[in-house]
């Protein structure tokens, strides 16, 4: 079917000229809630270009419309823990709330291969066929680098094409745990009813940024195990000091397969959000969230700025020869580089 | 019972007046293996204070002996697969050959507690007793920041005290793994038999860095599922092009509880050393892993430069109110800082 090119198209642009649309119309395409148009900004703010990128802040720039009221939720756990399955019917059950929902995946375990073998559509069928819901995996490192990436940018994007309930989702431990902390409102850590000491140790540390834990699968003969692992990790959560939020994290119990837990989980993410935007909290974290993403642009600048300067990349090549081979240390090689430069 | 001052104290020095020691007398200490002095220099390099890193560089350079020819190693692998089991019976056994053996554990999932719930002693009780055992947990972050923080240099330190196989172990998938990485000659990932899908998705990024996969807990009842985990692990390994070392990686079973395995895991590492060191490979990637811990710590100091400037930190946080409340952008307000400051 041909499209008639007319000032309708530049709202709802069809799918072959919107590489060529401007900054503009992609801001106008994405206030107006169309899907390719935000699409298209995520590649741009993602590419490694930074005429694309330009562009993308540009775009950002001329939205006249403010973002409406947003939730940005991160939610994490170790690989099995049932992530996507419970994010379907998570995701399922908030839309049916009247919201529009946005799931990012970030996944920095595949630098090489560039993501998960298994796709969007596979993991959620029926959150990635609803017309209110958007995913995306998005791409850890890029040009900005570091786990974050762009995310935090793809979130804004996400909110002003009107998506109001934002899902931050990561896999496993490890450092885009801190990264997704740091750019969401409410963190949800899923747990796996196991052994008593798989409790310990390695999950502590996000243990203690969690805002709830789910402990997943609790249905059929789980259901006794998954009891006790919640009974485990409240008394454990009990072991942190209170957080700045006044908000007491506690575990529950989930069953994506019976739909049970989930309405719970979305009830007690309206009561901290109630709770913390009459306490102030929740503005004064948002306002943290911004000053991390603004640190990771400046401190990305910062070396931009210095590398790109004259002579700088020859005096780069003879000096760490010098520390290659053992001449020079590390520390000493990175003085005499800066005070040259 | 009390230890004169003598000469002697200053290659052997007493726990207590090590703290005053200069970098010269720590050098020293070193170079004659004694593990007090590499202790404190790791302590040193890991404190946020510039006066006690510089005292630790100068030890560094002031050491005139080259360290002996050691071997990098890092362990990596999911909660649960058995990682200080293995490194326990691994590291006696190459304590065995007449190696020393030092372990560091990079443990990124605790940035507020600091660490695992569980000590050293307890992990690793036999290998934490032995007299040519070092063991160490190494704190991600710390001042250079990021997941490395100062490993690389901790193993520097540890090579110059005489200990020439190095196992650097990290938790689950993530950031940390790259780094790990980028910071060793062999890269070993312990899996787990565990159904088939398991192998899929999550970990396929850090399949993909492996040099060798082991999958633990190969014995009684769980020999079967171990030997299809190896065969499944096998054909998965064939999809990966063929790396730079020329090395091709490949699956075994191992089982710490019967010692099985654990030997010829130290063959093919002594012959990947062999074969790479032979191709040049081996010192090639000796010259990446200083370019890239150079990077690491030019970038760090790049920043520290510029926010040392006068005027900076008033132009920070007044910029940065603009963009909280939404009137610039993150992008326009870096460029306005740095073209400023």
């Amino acid at each position: 079917m041909k499209i008639k090119q007319s000032k309708k198209s530049l709202v709802r642009p069809v799918r072959k000229p919107k590489h060529t649309l401007s900054a503009k119309q992609l801001a106008i395409g994405l206030q107006n809630n169309d899907r390719h148009s935000l699409a298209r900004l995520i590649t741009l703010v993602e590419s490694t270009r930074s005429t694309d990128q330009q562009k993308a802040w540009s775009a950002i720039q001329s939205c006249t419309k403010r973002a409406s009221k947003s939730i940005r939720i991160g939610i994490t756990g170790p690989p099995g823990v049932g992530k996507s399955t419970f994010i379907e019917s998570f995701g399922l059950h908030i839309l049916n709330q009247g919201h529009k929902v946005a799931v990012l995946a970030i996944d920095p375990s595949s630098t090489l291969s560039g993501g998960s073998i298994l796709g969007d559509k596979t993991r959620m069928p029926n959150l990635s066929a609803h017309s209110s819901a958007f995913i995306r995996p998005s791409p850890s490192g890029g040009s900005l680098g570091g786990v974050a990436g762009q995310t935090p940018q793809v979130i804004q994007l996400c909110e002003l094409a009107g998506y109001d309930v934002i899902l931050v989702e990561t896999v496993g431990v490890g450092q885009s745990e801190t990264a997704v902390h740091a750019m969401t409102d409410f963190f949800l850590l899923l747990a796996l009813a196991g052994s008593g000491d798989e409790l310990q140790g390695m999950k502590r540390g996000i243990m203690e940024m969690a805002d709830a834990v789910l402990v997943t699968k609790a249905d059929g003969d789980n259901i006794k195990r998954a009891n006790l692992a919640k009974a485990q990790i409240n008394s454990a959560l009990h072991l942190f000091p209170v957080s700045k939020s006044g908000w007491i994290p506690k575990a529950e119990c989930v069953s994506a397969y019976e739909s049970k837990g989930i309405s719970q989980a979305w009830q007690m993410i309206e009561a901290y959000r109630a709770q913390t935007s009459k306490s102030g909290f929740f503005s004064q974290k948002r306002e943290r969230q911004v000053q991390w993403f603004f640190d990771q642009v400046l401190h990305f600048e910062i070396v931009r700025n210095t590398e790109k300067k004259r002579g700088f990349q020859s005096a780069y090549d003879k000096i760490l020869r010098r520390v290659q081979s053992g001449k020079l240390s590390v520390k000493a090689g990175v003085s005499k580089l800066l005070h040259k430069g």
